[in-house]
């Protein structure tokens, strides 16, 4: 017997066909001998719509506000949840996160579980149920409702699996697992059968939105067992693991691409020591969040520093570059949306050379024009014009045979 | 400065914009000195949406986890409200039955409230926050949430005056106050400036919705000073409050009708010691309502017994009924949902004679037919055909003169 522990997103749940679907592939886990205790989040649109409702009341909502409203959301899918399971006559009970004592620190709508009390729900589990517990939200130690921000039932769902010390968590979504690629921009992308945390994490931070990065965190952390697959049929799913040795002999896992980020760029900055810090001190206060970051050679005392951020973060990074004009003095403020982020990922090439040379030769052989680059040991990004962004993805997919297995 | 209690029915908070001007005129009692605690519903038509849902989901919903559904209704409401409150410059803070401890029974959808931690409501107040409190739930001593049944918010706004020792606690619906009957079948029926606890709990029995029973009850006991006013003007409402000396003077105060009840006859039983009881034992085991009992005079050895209870629980009551015909061998078993339940109220008849005989008689000369009566000691309760129960409060409500201040 294994405890296992489930998480359906909100596809999974939208609504109550759905449910009873979710009720009875978890009562199938049930009957294979396995203890399951199941994450789920909202059903989808729902967080939208008290999103929506927080916004007319409130130009500016307050996060404690905000959270109580916003959490409601999965307590009404735990709930339905159990009921189905208990109609299909599976005991089951429904927790809310403070009714499982799922700790977190007070940063209201990105929170972070700091504790889980796991007692109640082994003792649920040890009377034969099964137990639900809300995703997403938690209670600080004054007794406030937080949320863990997007895609925070995940690492719920992760933390709750650590915490029990189950056998796997198996992450329930609408896609089948990882691929080496999106299959809409390249349609011969491979499913991956194992995919290691540190590639994972890479991946989840380059765009591709199958996992919540922290919850990826929290299972390289604590060992916790990973799998991704799909609510809708009984493929096999990604594993998530640890790196093991036969990994390294695959240099490159998987190709992402973001089309969400902007560039800016400061031109003809002074060239003194400190001026980096100038711009990204403000910018980063003000919590806009930047990605790539890279500097010119300096001319004629001059350089250029050009980043990239969330395009929903531009307008802020501008104002808060305008603001700091006087003390940097740097000549012009460019700022462009038309960018794609491509990404190409593996633990092989921590032992593998020749990699970026090759993401370089097959994208010039295409005419397309790198703008920026930026790697880590795991992985090299380019950022091209976005209306390449597509073609580089291919390109590079075929380029390291990502269809062969 | 005084500590008030104001509670906001579903009307009063059905959507943003009544929920702003809720947040208005909380914030102007608030300018007049006092502090204050808010006690509020769910959205217009959010609990049945919810109901619905688990509905859909099972069944047959277990108690539980119907409540943990159900009660985020009040907690999407205290958020909203909260926040319109801070929009306009109030600071606040929402709380939901459980974090202000309201500990109840675990009879879920009807707990009862059996104690109230008021310390974090008195610091919040302290600090010059509104206290904002979810209605109609709590939790019990095992941590599950649990539920008031319909109209719990009126009990939790009460129970939290009495907790708080508050000076008073008003009720906001969208009617003016209690009426002397219903406006919409009396067009003079007349606004009543106060009117007894013990009326008001006989009103609430007979069937005038302004306040759940079960609040009233509360009120009466801790004697906490209630009004039940309109949220959508300023008029005075009306104060329900001990009994006094003058009251005695009215020797009626109001005529109720009641619409939703059914009236089963089981015809020609043997007449013997203990058939009452064999008959109203299971009916009262299966969770059945009953209301008045008449039983018929004996003869030749039979006897009929009659009583009325809820239209929605006439089936269970025919199915228990038909369950023991064996044991109890009657001949007949009629039912009846074509009736209305017709009831004179007030303080007065403890100590004026000769109201019944003015009931009787008035019903007579409109060639009303009475069916059933029965009789509490500031109250007399008729059953007439159900086409006959608006006649019959026009013509009391005109009889006793209940226009005329």
């Amino acid at each position: 017997m294994s405890l296992i522990v489930q998480k359906y997103g909100g596809t999974s749940v939208g609504d109550v066909d759905r449910i009873r679907n979710v009720a009875k592939r978890v009562i199938a886990t049930v009957k294979k001998g396995h203890e399951v205790v199941v994450v789920v989040s909202a059903m989808a649109g729902e967080t939208n719509r008290l999103v929506a409702l927080a916004n007319q009341a409130s130009k500016d909502p307050s996060p404690r506000e905000y959270d109580q409203i916003v959490s409601t959301g999965e307590q009404v899918t735990i709930g339905l949840l159990a009921l189905c399971l208990q109609d299909l006559g599976q005991a089951s009970a429904s927790f809310q996160g403070h009714q499982v004592k799922i700790l977190t620190d007070s940063a209201h709508s990105k929170a972070r579980i700091q504790k889980i009390d796991a007692e109640l729900i082994s003792k649920s589990l040890k009377e034969g149920k099964v137990v639900v517990v809300a995703g997403f939200q938690g209670m600080d130690v004054d007794g406030n409702v937080t949320t863990l921000g997007r895609g925070g039932s995940d690492t719920t769902a992760v933390a709750l699996a650590a915490a029990l010390k189950a056998d796997l968590c198996e992450i329930y979504t609408d896609v089948d697992g990882v691929y080496t690629t999106d299959p809409r921009i390249c349609p011969d992308a491979r499913k991956l059968n194992k995919i290691s945390y540190d590639e994972m994490l890479e991946m989840a931070s380059q765009g591709a939105k199958v996992l919540q990065i922290r919850s990826v965190e929290f299972a390289a952390k604590y060992h916790v067992n990973l799998v991704v697959r799909s609510s809708f049929n009984d493929n096999e799913g990604t594993f998530v693991v640890k790196e093991d040795k036969c990994m390294e002999e695959v240099v490159v896992s998987g190709v992402s691409i973001d089309e969400n980020e902007a560039k800016v760029s400061v031109r003809k900055l002074p060239d003194q020591p400190g001026i980096a810090a100038k711009i990204f001190g403000p910018v980063a206060d003000s919590g806009v969040n930047v990605d790539m970051i890279v500097q010119n050679l300096s001319e004629d005392g001059y350089t250029d520093i050009t980043f990239t951020c969330p395009q929903g973060d531009l307008n802020q990074a501008r104002k808060i570059i305008e603001s700091i004009h006087k003390e940097t003095n740097y000549a012009r403020l460019d700022a462009d949306s038309d960018i794609a982020k491509v990404s190409v990922i593996g633990v092989g090439m921590r032992s593998h050379s020749g990699v970026a040379a090759k993401v370089f030769k097959t994208l010039s052989s295409k005419g397309i024009n790198i703008e920026m680059i930026s790697t880590s040991e795991i992985r090299i990004s380019v950022v091209v014009r976005k209306d390449k962004g597509k073609d580089a993805v291919r390109a590079l997919h075929e380029a390291f045979e990502l269809h062969k297995l």
